[in-house]
């Protein structure tokens, strides 16, 4: 019980704490209601949040922004009745909280049950989009949490206008306002408190570039869930077919490039680079990407007249994030095994092979959240997944890896019941 | 790839890292027979065991360390057989690799399956207690981990003893020997590079008192898995049978009372205290436990000729770990609740009560790992939950909380199986 006056951020950790503690025994009923609140509370003062916004969007463009990042910062009508509907679909998910994870009758008689409960406090750093200040907190109070939106603050007038609809919404329904607080302040300092409120704050999870997450990986001392750099790979075994490898990486590439689960490196057995690579050329150059290749890709390049980049080990480790992909010719299964855990960020990797014995020895190799054998590296999603929602995809080992639904959002408690045991 | 030459440290980590990456995709039998191999040879060199411990033991005598320190510190050849028996017992349990924890075949027929995988690298920092030296790397190897023991260097001529019997016994099992490393050194900055080593050690498990937590909970980068600090409360509702009240007390305070499970307050309420008082008082003076109480204890006390000391937050805030309790009067069960989650460590909490209105209450307002439901708080424990080994016991919420079995030793990674599966 410290006597120094509690900061601006500390203090609404505090009330973020108290709330934690009203809305974890609430019923699925209570939170659903307020989830329905919300969206009802979007759609009928969107202009509301509209208008904040104009003053978001006037700055980012007044600060040259680039078009890209004030179209994912820009709301209309429109897209808040989106961002509502999808607050509709996170009320009709099972209710993570109560489900019981396992449970057995004791030698003793004791009933053991291992119950998922609300983790409690969760704190959200995202940048410039202010839908995800909806999702998270809507994914939050589904699965009992309360939560702690930083976003970034070149949208805190959008930010603090939706967070004043969410609370008077929640408490329309019953839930406590401070079940959702926007993270007071624009200053890195608001952050940094953030980080270092341990004991007040469960869980932070910072959803954004890899820069954001590595800052707060290294100066959080609150437990920290690692989302989404994803340097993935696809690995095209000398057992593939090859028109389904074409298919499999120009999907993994290019369908959608800005995307964590998008390919970044190709890696080809050296016994079909002959026939792969001139076929892999022609189907990636005309999906218009650039192939940052070794020696064996830059010659195959010259032999079929596309450009080919010389590649260097920034390339292997590069998220392009773009239409660019390295790509390498592997002596075998085992020297790309060897590649791919050098380089990968854990996040992807797909082998595309007809031979079950390489499949297997491929996928007991990997170090990653998911592994995709002979399909396309960006169906790790939750929503592929048929998880209905996802706070983020976890490349870390501890807790959540993977594409995180609501479950990956509680902590689970012991509760075991006796009539009067003790211990011999 | 940094250009720098490896400390000893992480020149052990990196070799734990790749020591990792071969013992991952070892079957079940390779890692039971490392097992079996070990409790050999355990025996076999039981000799050469206690002839290193027996310096550590002299060294810590000359130095004037308490007896208890060093009767947890000593090994005799009884000892060293009881652990390679332990040591059995982990080859018996069920193997968490492999394990499908869920699947299921998606709408567009990719087969989803998260499978546990093992973690890593496991760091394990502990006090001089060399049966943990084995304890950790049996379960560790069990859970397909590479383990890095960090002990007390006050143990270090022990441990150096063990891990070389480890290590050529997993050796012979066709396991590689860098699978079991002891970190090398005896400084407090070893202890600091493992705790800085990130990317290379997967996670840190402190085992020991509360400072030495507190130390890897603060300092380390590596994440960590907290565990053991137990300030557990007992709280006896006005429901409850009083008799069943005293011996679940006197059974969670002093069956053990230097273990993180046994009780360190007692909470009671109003309604009952005056006939609760007496009997408690009388209870556990018997078992020779020093009540340190509120007003209405002490005053109790004086009227039961039993001697009672005022209780200060100190010992609100206390994990004894000794024959003392600190004891509390309540206006109701939501006053026990909010004492409770002021105070708490998170570990363990019991309720007393016949209402089944009252149990639902308490246990719903809990934030702990454990919630005992008339049964004493000694029960929070792995072997008691039927998990048959434990690595710790953790009081975080994230990845794992409460008893840490085999599962929690291990992450999961998604295998998605397809024929040639693109995104639309």
């Amino acid at each position: 019980m410290s006597s120094v006056v509690d900061t601006p951020v500390i203090a609404t950790a505090r009330r973020a704490r108290e709330a934690a503690a009203e809305l974890a025994p609430l019923p699925r009923a209570v939170r659903d209601r307020a989830l329905l609140a919300i969206a009802d509370a979007l759609e009928a003062r969107a202009d509301e949040i509209v208008t904040a916004n104009a003053a978001d969007v006037e700055r980012a463009r007044a600060a040259g922004t680039a078009a890209g990042i004030i179209d994912r910062l820009t709301l209309t009508p429109q897209r808040v009745a989106a961002i509502a509907s999808d607050v509709r679909e996170v009320v009709a998910l099972p209710d993570p909280v109560g489900e019981v994870v396992r449970g057995s009758t004791l030698p003793n008689g004791l009933e053991l049950r291992q119950v998922r409960v609300p983790l409690g406090v969760v704190g959200i750093i995202y940048e410039a989009r202010p839908n995800v200040t909806v999702d998270a907190a809507a994914l939050c109070l589904k699965s009992g949490n309360a939560v702690l939106l930083r976003g970034s603050s070149s949208a805190y007038s959008s930010n603090t206008a939706i967070v004043r609809v969410l609370r008077d919404a929640v408490v329309s329904a019953g839930v406590p306002a401070d079940a959702v607080q926007l993270v007071p302040g624009e200053s890195r300092e608001s952050v940094r408190e953030l980080m270092t409120a341990r004991g007040l704050v469960d869980v932070l999870i910072p959803r954004g570039g890899a820069s954001l997450i590595r800052t707060v990986v290294n100066e959080s001392t609150v437990p920290v869930i690692e989302t989404g750099v994803g340097n993935c790979h696809v690995y095209v075994d000398e057992s593939a077919d090859l028109e389904t490898a074409v298919r499999i990486l120009v999907n993994s590439k290019a369908q959608r490039p800005s995307v964590c689960n998008a390919a970044e490196t190709v890696l080809v057995h050296a016994a079909v680079a002959e026939r792969f690579l001139p076929l892999a050329l022609g189907a990636l150059a005309e999906a218009g990407v650039t192939v940052h290749g070794d020696a064996a890709w830059c010659k195959a390049g010259e032999q079929a007249g596309v450009a080919v980049t010389e590649a260097t080990d920034e390339d292997w480790a590069a998220e392009y994030l773009s239409l660019d992909i390295a790509a390498a010719v592997v002596d075998d299964l085992d020297a790309a095994v060897a590649h791919i855990r050098q380089w990968t960020s854990g996040h992807t990797e797909a082998v595309v092979a007809r031979d079950t014995g390489a499949v297997r020895r491929f996928v007991a190799r990997m170090d990653s959240a998911a592994v995709m054998v002979n399909a396309s590296t960006r169906f790790t999603d939750g929503g592929q997944f048929g998880f209905g929602a996802e706070i983020g995809i976890s490349t870390q080992k501890l807790h959540a890896r993977g594409p995180m639904g609501l479950p990956e959002l509680t902590s689970t408690t012991y509760v075991v019941t006796g009539d009067g045991h003790t211990r011999e």
